[in-house]
C-alpha cells in the first residue's frame, strides 16, 4: 500500500465539486452539448489540456452507450479560451464491450466565426465489467512521503514557484523535491516530474479526473532547463481501472527531445498501488 | 553507429516496391480515395494494423498540405478484410507548421452495407523542416548482431515459428533470441520483443513504413505466455525523424497487463542511432 497521506478532505464529492461544475455539459440537441470553459483551470494563460479532455470526455460519456473512457486521443488545434463552447459528438461504433465516439470542441469569435479547438477520438467501456486479473510488471514511482514533497503553498513569498496560475488553486499537488530543481533555478536536466495529486476540494478521483491528472504536472521540459510554453499537439490517455479513494501518484517522463518536439509519458497510480492511467503526448518545445 | 547488418538488398525503392503498390490509393473525388487491401499483409488471418495505418497514412499525405505523419491516432472498429476499401478524409486544420486531418476506412458487405474498419486522427508536418537539435536520453535497444538473431527462415521445418502468415514473406524480421522463448514453448514471462526490421524486397524505410514497423513484431503477449489474437483497440504513433538508410531496430514493451487489456509501447531506431518513431497501443487480451 502507498504511504497514507495528508490529502485534502474538504468533503467535495463526485458529482458535487468544482471539477464537476466546471466540466458540466448541457444537452442542446442529440449529440450536441453546450459547456462553459472555466477560467479556473488555466495555466500560463492557457486552458489546461487535461481539463479540456475531461470536458469532452464527459460529453462523450453522455453520448455513448458506455460511460468510462478506455482510450481517448485528442489532437489540439487552437488554444481554447475561457467561456462558452460547443461539443459535437458522433457515435462511430456502438459495440457490446466497447463503443467508439468522436467529438469536436468549438468556440466562436466575436464575429460569430466558428473555431475548432480540439478533435477527439475515444473508445469507451465499462471499467467495472473488467476481470480483476492483474499481471503488471510496472512498479509505482518512487515518491517520498507527502510531507517531504512541496506544493505552491510551500514556496516562500519572495520566491514563488513559477507557473502559478488559476489551476494551482484547484489542484492538490505535492512535487517530489528530486524533480523540483527547475523551481530553484537548478533544473536536473532529466526529463522527469513526479507528484502526489488530488483535487483541492477533496473530490475523489474518477475516470474523468484521471484525464485531468495526466496533464496536470509542470512540464518535464522545465526540469530539462527549457522554459516557456510547451503546447500539446496530441495526447492519448488510457484509463485502466477505476481509482481507489485516496491520493494519486503521477509520474511523467520524457526520453526523446528532438527536432523541436518531445513526448511526455504519464502514469497515474492509485492508493491501492494500481496503475490506473497511462498517457503519452507529443508537444512542441522551443529550443534555445 | 549501429552494427552494420546483412539487410535485404533486392533493390526495391521508395515508390517502386510491394509496400508502395499495396498501400497505393487512387483519388476518386476530393478527399475520397479508393484502395485495395492486399492479402499480402495478413497475419493470423487478419489484415495487419500497421499496414492499415500506412494505407490511411498515405491517403492523408495526399489530402493534407503536409506530407509527413507526425502523430497518427487510430481506433480500430472492426476487422478489415483483403479487398476493396474506401478512405474518406477531412482536413480539420490547415496550419503553417502542422495540419490535422481525419480519415475513415470503410469496406462493403456483399449486400452493399458499409462497415467502418478504422477511424484515424492525425497531424502532419514536414520532417525535413525540423531543427537538427537532439537532446534525447533514450538509448537504442540492446539487440545482438543480425547474425545472432532469428527469423522465420531460421526455424527448422519440424518446428515452424508460430504466427507465420502472408506478412512474414514481405518483412525482413530478425528477432532477438532473448525474446524468442515463446517460439520454443518457453516464454520468458517478460513483456518484451525486439527485432531488426526491414522490408523483404529491400525497399528503404520512410515515414509511412515506420507506421508499419510499430505494429509488425509478434505481440509481447506471446512472450508473456499468452497465445491467440491480441486485437488492437487504439494505436497512436509518433514519427520523429526521417529514417536513415539501413535496417531498423524495433523494441516493444508491455508493462501493464490488467483487466483483459494491455498497452504495447514500440520504439523504432534507425541505423544512425536516432529514435525515429514511438508508438503506444491499447489491445485486448484473452486471459486464461
Amino acid at each position: 500500500m502507498a504511504e497514507t497521506a495528508a490529502a485534502p478532505t474538504a468533503g467535495a464529492t463526485i458529482g458535487d465539486s468544482e471539477f464537476d461544475r466546471d466540466t458540466a455539459v448541457t444537452l442542446r440537441e442529440p449529440g450536441v452539448y453546450d459547456t462553459d470553459l472555466s477560467a479556473g483551470w488555466t495555466i500560463i494563460n492557457a486552458v489546461n489540456g487535461g481539463y479540456l479532455l475531461a470536458v469532452v470526455g464527459r460529453a462523450l460519456a453522455h453520448a455513448l452507450p458506455h460511460a468510462d473512457p478506455f482510450t481517448v486521443s485528442a489532437h489540439y488545434l487552437t488554444a481554447s479560451e475561457p467561456g462558452p463552447a460547443v461539443i459535437r459528438t458522433e457515435t462511430v461504433r456502438d459495440g457490446r464491450g466497447l463503443s467508439t465516439g468522436q467529438a469536436s470542441l468549438v468556440q466562436y469569435e466575436p464575429d460569430g466565426t466558428e473555431v475548432e479547438r480540439l478533435r477527439v477520438l475515444a473508445s469507451y467501456g465499462d471499467l467495472d465489467a473488467l476481470p480483476d486479473d492483474v499481471r503488471t510488471t510496472a512498479v509505482p514511482p518512487a515518491l517520498p512521503p507527502v510531507e517531504h514533497c512541496f506544493g505552491p503553498d510551500d514556496a516562500p513569498d519572495d520566491r514563488p514557484l513559477p507557473g502559478s496560475s488559476a489551476i494551482v488553486e484547484r489542484l492538490w499537488l505535492k512535487l517530489d523535491p528530486a524533480t523540483l530543481g527547475w523551481a530553484l533555478g537548478q533544473p536536473s536536466g532529466k526529463g522527469e516530474m513526479r507528484a502526489w495529486f488530488g483535487l483541492a476540494d477533496g473530490r475523489p478521483a474518477d475516470p474523468l479526473a484521471l484525464l485531468l491528472a495526466v496533464d496536470a504536472l509542470p512540464p518535464t521540459a522545465f526540469e530539462m532547463g527549457l522554459s516557456g510554453w510547451v503546447p500539446t499537439v496530441e495526447l492519448t490517455a488510457h484509463v485502466r481501472a477505476r481509482p481507489a479513494p485516496g491520493p494519486l501518484r503521477v509520474a511523467i517522463t520524457t526520453r526523446n527531445l528532438a527536432g523541436g518536439f518531445l513526448e511526455e509519458d504519464a502514469e497515474v497510480w492509485d492508493s491501492a498501488d494500481r496503475l490506473v492511467a497511462q498517457s503519452r503526448q507529443l508537444a512542441r518545445v522551443r529550443l534555445r
